[in-house]
């Protein structure tokens, strides 16, 4: 029930992305083909169903939102493509696929990140059924997000984290804004799309933080005892890049029961909320038991 | 009067953009330092002074949209950075400056292009005084100009022009985007933001179009006639590079006589407008009289 509404969730946002992107008049083509290249090629799109299903929990369906989902999934692509250039990451595949820029080049690459980017508030701008002025609070959620206060900055703080050992609140300032605040940001604005009180929208953004906790943490734990096979790209890179981790800075053991407690605290903020946050709570348990 | 109106308000965006860096919370100083380094270097404030000189022209006080344009000015620098990049452009220096990349490094450059980016939305959306149903439409001819359809698509075909000799209708789709989408959705943004009537919005967009040819045109008449001491960099580069120009797809003296035609084009746009406009009429007549 839960990983077939996700499946299907799945798609159905795929499928949107695909029809936002043909319904996009690029000034050249070979732009567009880079952009779909990592736009569609797969993924869990998490940030998307984070929405949906925090809408859900309210009580309102998720699916109505799709316009500001895809724009979570745009931001998050452009982020890889970004991350994985040469000047950054360096990488050569993502997800078993030549990365962006090893496909199209390196300017193409870095255009189709800025595209993406500019593209997911175009999108976003297209959801209907909201009144306007919770849609430009949904924006400022995620602009906030995306910015130098979340996402770019923690990629920022990454740069000068490579090869160097970090203390455990830097490690913490890093991945909540890598990851962190754009699951959080998917979090609220589904939240705040479908209406939520104070009170709910408090709670959910508890649920937000310790789930993307949760999965940082879990992310360092597969690195080291993960099988490469069914992860899809080598174990125990973390440590050959003396890259600092959740499992680094404190131990194996200590990181499984960090994550066992995060998870805990996540689903203790959906105390109150009734069947409605079911795929809340399956998400968070399936994501740290999960394999890759 | 004209020039020093201009030179006051380039002050005003110049000093409400240091406010906005100053007010932003980034998780990373060095990013911060390198955003500031591109955004407080100087140059005409161009694309605010559209917004606010079309708000003038329809009887509202552009000033009053200072965050909207302070957007433009974010999105034209990280146009900047992004371009100058070692992939891009690979340009080394910048208004007598070196470019981002080359203080920062190229990692750094490419988060500082997209925090700008992403910030522009930020602060656009802590525009008050704005009807929201009006702030959203303005984000939507920004976010378009900006994007695939505008200025990223422009900068994608430039990238396949180089060395080639491109036609006419190529080269006037690619300033159409590269520059030219910019300034139209900055002259809109600010009468849609004054109120202006629909057909008032229509002559704005027609000035606008006639400007962004008339800046261009004389752009690539400057490389072939103009001081380089006056200019700031060598001319000629245009040909050197094998680039299609107006000057070099038609001659020099149809390039100029299109010009002219172009601000005639521009001035007869405004016909129905009183002396609220004499601002954009006299900027249109400058900026193909200028020297650099």
């Amino acid at each position: 029930m839960f990983k077939e509404l996700w499946r299907q969730r799945a798609e159905l946002i795929a499928a949107d992305l695909e029809r936002e992107l043909r319904a996009t008049k690029s000034l050249d083509e070979n732009l567009l083909r880079a952009m779909e290249y990592s736009l569609l090629a797969g993924g869990k799109r998490l940030r998307p169903i984070l929405l949906m299903a925090a809408a859900d929990s309210v009580g309102v369906s998720g699916e109505k939102f799709i316009k500001v989902a895809d724009a979570l999934e745009m931001i998050h692509t452009y982020s890889l493509i970004h991350d994985d250039l040469p000047a950054m990451d360096n990488d050569d595949y993502r997800r078993g696929k030549l990365t962006n820029h090893k496909v199209f080049g390196e300017a193409t690459a870095i255009l189709a990140g800025d595209a993406l980017l500019t593209l997911a508030f175009e999108v976003a701008l297209r959801q209907k059924e909201v009144a306007p002025e919770i849609l430009l609070e949904v924006l400022k959620e995620i602009s906030t997000a995306a910015g130098v206060a979340g996402m770019v900055g923690g990629q920022a703080i990454d740069l000068h984290a490579e090869g160097v050992k970090i203390d455990f609140a830097t490690l913490k300032l890093m991945h909540l804004g890598k990851t962190g605040a754009l699951f959080r940001a998917a979090i609220r604005s589904g939240a705040i799309l479908a209406g939520a009180t104070a009170q709910k929208l408090e709670s959910l953004t508890c649920y937000a933080e310790n789930f993307g906790l949760a999965f940082q943490i879990t992310d360092d734990i597969l690195d080291v005892t993960g099988d490469e096979k069914i992860l899809g790209k080598p174990t125990g890179s973390d440590a050959k890049n003396l890259k600092s981790t959740y499992v680094s800075l404190t131990s194996l053991d200590e990181a499984k029961k960090l994550a066992a407690a995060t998870v805990e605290a996540a689903l203790d903020a959906l105390k109150n909320f009734g069947d409605e946050a079911d795929f809340l709570r399956e998400l968070v348990k399936y994501l740290v038991a999960r394999e890759k």
